[in-house]
């Protein structure tokens, strides 16, 4: 198992494996052959930027059992989905911004994300473990009364995209097995979700294979694979913490 | 005005200004500083490419009075939008692929792409030309079955968002007026849409100005304007054009 964590380090950025408190460096691609150098780093004295750059988070709506049975709403028969773009993308560590554009509630939703290794379409749900890199926690925030604002036109992409929107990391976790992952969220310190992926209607290899058929996925790609029960608005002053046990916690601010 | 354009010659990836049928190269970045070279290259030995790689495509839905009018849908109070991910750009001359996973009626939909130039947010709109670098052509390709299939969930993100289904270019065009501008879309040569900018709710500045108070724009980020009355679905073996007179053509098969 390793961790991967990208980060700034006397203004050059790099990414490496953390173990503990300690960063090896490595150089070369993330995604093709990484190589190990022999040059370490404390991980209190780097910027922890976020564990890869994705050409495309995509996102799960109404992916939780327990979520649509407290909502009264339908098992989806395929996974649906929308795109978060890469001016939503947070550190671990960083500020999650209320919108000044908007003044209604703004919630985190605890989320896992499938990092995607490999280049692929059409991925067999047998084959999908072979293009996953691994996997990282993702704080999905919502802008949650712009959704329906408009009624022709359910206002997704505008909720979900403001800046510092999507929370990434703080590593992506490999060799993992995603089917015995729970996700928590803590907001203040108090847990207010805790989830299973047995929760998921698609589980993270069948979301691989499903959305693969109808796009591209390229290294980097994140799939969002939906929150469970539990996501609250946050108040100004905020920390919210999304847990995975096996990849760490993601740790951000609201104001 | 400078059509720029991004192409391949001998697997070398580079930019330039093309007139006529003439390229001259660039060095640098586009964005900032392009320099140009004496070296020249005839339009007709390189493989065209998509004339930037946007971060983000934001496109809009129900941005036009007249389609709107005859649709008998409300005029929109604020820009209504998704996004297209990389994996949907294509070039001009390129095949628009129909999916694998979807049999139903596939659109093409004619837009004028506004080109940002400048990382901005917040941009007041008599400011937004200085943060456009120019115009470009969009065809963005839907898959029209799919938006509704779900009564939960529209999937305008997945109707949208299949390989090739966002093709860019030829060129982006500077030192246009965005006001006085048609786009015209040509089905296998026969003309089928043809609208003009002040057909728009929102036009190109406007627009700019509106979504940057959502989300930070970048360099290459594209907004395509939405579409007018006038897209049909394509058969295999349809040619496609867009065309906008002072742009270009965008051309494209559908197979």
């Amino acid at each position: 198992m390793t961790h991967w964590i990208r980060f700034k380090h006397e203004n050059v950025e790099d990414f490496g494996s953390v173990e503990g408190e300690v960063i090896t460096i490595f150089e070369g691609n993330l995604f093709s052959n990484p190589v190990a150098t022999q040059k370490t780093l404390p991980l209190a004295e780097v910027k922890v930027l976020t564990p890869c750059q994705p050409g495309k988070v995509v996102a799960l709506w109404n992916n939780s059992k327990s979520l649509a049975e407290k909502n009264n709403q339908a098992a989806p028969e395929e996974p649906l989905y929308f795109l978060k773009a890469p001016n939503t993308f947070l550190a671990s560590g960083e500020t999650i911004q209320k919108p000044e554009s908007y003044d209604g509630r703004v919630l985190y939703e605890g989320e896992l994300g499938v990092v995607i290794g490999k280049t692929c379409k059409n991925v067999p749900e047998q084959d999908a473990a072979g293009v996953i890199l691994g996997y990282t926690c993702v704080n999905d925030v919502t802008a949650l009364q712009l959704i329906e604002k408009d009624p022709s036109f359910p206002q997704w992409t505008r909720a979900k995209g403001f800046d510092s929107f999507c929370p990434i990391g703080p590593v992506i976790a490999t060799g993992l097995d995603p089917n015995t992952l729970s996700i928590k969220a803590m907001l203040n310190g108090r847990e207010r979700q805790n989830y299973s992926v047995s929760d998921m209607f698609f589980a993270p290899e069948a979301l691989v294979s499903l959305i693969s058929r109808d796009m591209t996925l390229y290294p980097g790609d994140i799939i969002s694979c939906g929150t469970g029960p539990g996501a609250l608005p946050m108040k100004p002053g905020s920390t919210i913490d999304v847990v995975i046990d096996g990849i760490g916690t993601l740790s951000n601010t609201y104001e």
